[in-house]
């Protein structure tokens, strides 16, 4: 199992939110020595993730799955098989389809944006905008979509706003860049801008990304003429009101990525139960 | 302050997901002195949950709001004013966001359907199909949006599916049944029923609820019926398939409880902002 | 073995609370090649509990009992035998020992009660009242000396007092009652008089229990009576005072449970002991 | 307040043992600006132990005492006075009074005992055979009904028994020792007589103390004449079978301390309540 | 008090490392009342580091310093003065000097190879070898010193090293670093080189920095040349056998940093102690 | 495998602390099926220490010794041969390396001046003066390297220092010497003297060691001869400034033990390497 440690405490936690005293139907009206077999089945299609989730969950009982986080999957497809005592599968079984999920669900409402990405070079970028506790896992399903991770957390990249700007001069600024290189080196920045001018001026920082916030397909265009022109090393990132609706067409104006908070934030669950087998 | 110590440690758990060390960009970038003030803005209606969370997460600056958990609120709502250091307001304020926006969605979610069982007797009941790690969050959102809460987890209360049945002699289930009500004195029994024959049969057990499983229009009303004349003690709840379109006409067959997993499995977030006022 | 989590956790703290660096004397004294065998031995008669526990203290040698917690033995019962390394042994040996003695105890006393009880519908429930973080295992000994449990904890199950009643008005009462069934579908209401206007007054609120706090034999016939009368549904409690004298004529007036806390608090140990085989 | 750090971490696991989820009697049907005051009574006398305890179960609120741990109280006495938040009166009042009840029923044995040891230089020792987690209490309380403590744990002294002697030679013993004394150079070393002629034998080694195992008072006599004569450096403990009707006579016999169990694990609970107050 | 929450955790560990049940001497020999002043002195010169630490540990009681971490000092300087209760800073004194001891050391010894690179864009880089659980301090302490922070640890950055490459194609370890940019897009990649051949490779790869391995000045200085005019964007690390002799030569090669294990593993403590004042 | 739970507990926060999202190299860049085999080698001569918590690094593949800690060993000596998977080899290795290269350099250390007190009976002790969280295995370190342990901690025993004595009268500090020897009966009390006027006074108490502070050679000369003829029982230490030059010339002095601080806060690492074979 290729499961990090975090993740395992993750599941555990889980596991005991779900049966913190144990299964008390099971115990009192379950036969502990009863060998049962089931499937997970997708009963919506989409791109699956969690399996390896899913199995930890189900690690005392035998856990056979065909597939890996991350497939394409149709409606109907037998996502994994199970056998081992029922109790086991009980205790395990919606613990296992939560994370199934939610995942899968994050997984494919990525996976609808970065099919309209198709033929372009921008990549599709998350937000901090998560469900407590389980940014991580989202993380790793908006991957499976297709799509990259924005910053996992405030410690693990800069990204300066307008709120730490106002009142900056520009040169304390620079110096703080130049403080912050010599301190963390293994850290990039981002920095936000809301306007054309400001782009311009970020350009000539030492900076590796600058954000586009709820800018102007026109506005977009020209920060990216701009770029092109003056330092082509650092990256833009298009964020702000991205849907399904427009997002191919932002992906047209130049920048190198867009980011998007709704495929964690609103994903529906996909579908998916466990059938026990008839005897 | 009035939330669990459960929930605080899950606050503090989601405040180290987004900062396990620090806020690098307040710390090199921000002014430590810094004081601002800003609205917490609801961009669509629905019904507010999370405000107490929310007040915790921002616990360290000026929390003010009119509203309670389980208001209903309006397009462009101002539900909190905060006042405080910078560098606080930025560290808990995606935390805060996060909480407030999928626990107002959840409790949004559950009240179009508490609406569309009005001037019913039927309540409307959620499942464990939850978030992992958010089930009692999730649980008191469906409360906040007019919902009652299933079994909080498999300790709570027992359930007994066909798969406990299968192989079971009714003479067994009995015993059982005595023995547990021995043994967890405090606890109810609930029982899954498929069929018609079953539920006679249920009805005669010393149980407090059977779920009707799937069950057609038809076939609900025919439940409530044997019940009404074998047993009106025990409560009948409808499971499966339940939508916005079905839930009324469901509420009228005569059963006291609607369960229903996508208020919080598939809740899209409401959409909730964090403003700095400009100074 | 099918001992909790919970109590696998208490078990690993009260050997750590044995031994937190180590057993020193084996260490330096012992032969860590040395295997012994021994036996445990009731060396007084009465009711087992804590057998598993014990199992799991000893869970790295063989330990093999023929009882299971509850049996009554008698005086001279070899209760368990065990085969091992010497080091594990005398690393386990106190700890299980302690626990085994202490349960043994509860399930006892327990049990002495009920016996005087036999030939009645009535049942012996504990209290509160037990040694701090030893509840849910003297709970479980005073099923296993046939008696029910009160509730677990404050969060389990309501007891409106006299405290909360002092100053609430009879229509407040009945709002607060129904919102607490709203709120917590699933949970029982106690409710405690004090006198017999109170008995007639609960009779009529939707409670599951009333208890009877201090009352005179000749009261507790009384309420009794109005139960019998007015609400057959709801339960009688008797508590306070109970000892083993009186409890056979308690038992006769006509309530549902005696609840006592001497079997928690004041249960003796039952003198059990490790007897190392002499080669 | 000067418990220490896992005391108090004992006693917030004993607060959450009895409310993990809260008090929801008091959340629903109290009120939560009330206050009341009380009066803790001991209903018969004793030695009081717990009383700081208390008082840190009852932080939140105004606790006064007249008394110490370690005091002689009269049935009636009033051992502290309690006034604050009834909600909050209502969540610490069952803990506290677990603890006061339990603690003070070891130092009335404690005492007990003791007293009978008066006008001679033995003093009385307790054991290992406590309640699991509570040891470290219990040793207190031992301590304030005027005992002293045997070795706190498995890794606090050395404690030779014949299960180690076995097979052991004696020059073997006296190189361990030796090495013992190396390399835990601040610490004691004890070991178990059960003969006379171990008792002359231990004399001769570097050990501090010999303890006469179930030894007849004829033998600890015995013991007492040898070791005035060998080696009067030593102590002698005398262990087994001691009683509140034995303890007088054996205290004549020349040893130094005498150890039992009884005032850990069969203490009952000395008889302790809270009175709220009526208004 | 800016130091993190993983350092006040540390700090609290180290605390219960050094009177797991209190101070013994203070609670039997003290006196609680006592005030007394002190002052904490640098007995030899050096640059100071842990002064929040000391604070931290000192947070009882008034704690003074005139400078800040980073400071240099000259033996014999106050580095802080303190006021408070006996027993508070007897507590604390021997946590707070074995912080502030190795840390100075530790700063110190960085700081005089810092000044052999005086005059030269080269900056020293610390290592992985560090004393266990004090990682982030010493790197901290390396800061302060003047250096640099190579990967915190394994998560941090990457550094493909022979094993790595060891059977691996150059077409796959090109995907291999496509794939990885794709799945952790805020990381750096660093690759160690053993040859000039090796060197010229890597120059073409998308890495961040190349490891010079053990090489000897003239392959150095050839490794730079390569650099200098086939990928100048690519930083070089010298590694192996830095000393304080050779380390002004190993800079003026052409390479970026300068990377050494002396300064952590093997700091020896700088001389600090407190001193309590004679009344 | 013999290291205690509390070692086990430290070593997995230092794998963690190296690793705390797992090894992104070997993710990416390694190959999960590769064994390689190696050897860990000492580049210097020395006292070794810290075999088996590298044992228990490598524990997830093949580690051979033939050394044991405490072992003399020589420049090349190869302490231990490794096999197994590349990827467990390299998460293991820097952490297992820190261990030994620390740990060793604190035994070499010691039994450098352990080698200067052979042919007297004068005890090398170490001191409080450890780096935080490693002071058990320091402690060891020094046993292994010939050393005795002062005390393990504030709790552990007693050491009367002069801020203690500072107003204190002497019947007073017998008074609490009593008070001590009551309640914890198995520690033992040492107190510091700085002058031979205290050294006569301390002589006359029920104390077991007497701490000669920075005393001159004539001064524990006289201090030795006072103890011969007052209290042979009572051990003297000597302590401050000792250094390899003075060592031998003080354990000529009459005293028992001699303390040192720099066997722990300075020692240097030992050079120590892992060499993975080449194919």
């Amino acid at each position: 199992m290729s499961i990090s440690k975090n993740t395992r405490t993750l599941i555990h936690r889980a596991l005991r939110e779900d049966a913190p005293c144990g299964d008390i139907t099971s115990k009192f009206f379950g036969d502990k020595h009863k060998i049962v077999s089931g499937k997970i089945i997708a009963k919506t299609g989409g791109v699956v993730c969690g399996l390896e989730i899913a199995a930890y969950c189900f690690r005392k009982v035998n856990f056979q799955t065909k597939f890996s986080d991350g497939a394409k999957i149709k409606k109907g497809a037998i996502l994994a098989t199970i056998r081992g005592r029922s109790n086991d599968i009980l205790l395990a079984e919606r613990v296992a389809l939560n994370f199934l999920q939610h995942l899968s669900g994050v997984a494919t409402e990525t996976h609808k944006l970065v099919n309209l990405l198709k033929g372009t070079n921008v990549k599709l970028l998350d937000t901090r905008k998560t469900m407590p506790l389980l940014r991580e896992l989202e993380k790793y399903a908006v991957r499976c979509g297709g799509g990259q991770n924005h910053r996992l957390n405030l410690s693990e990249l800069v990204l300066i706003k307008d709120n730490h700007l106002a009142g900056l001069k520009s040169s304390d600024l620079q110096k703080r860049i130049k403080r912050f290189r010599f301190w963390r080196r293994n850290k990039k920045i981002e920095i936000e801008a809301a306007t054309l001018r400001q782009v311009q001026n970020f350009l000539t920082l030492p900076v590796d990304i600058i954000l586009l916030d709820n800018m102007s397909a026109a506005e977009i265009k020209k920060a990216a003429a701009l770029r092109a022109k003056l330092n082509p090393q650092i990256k833009l990132e298009i964020s702000g009101g991205v849907t399904e609706k427009n997002i191919a067409a932002l992906a047209k104006l130049g920048a190198d990525y867009i980011s998007c908070g709704k495929i964690t934030h609103s994903a529906p669950a996909l579908d998916i139960s466990l059938l026990i087998n008839a005897k």
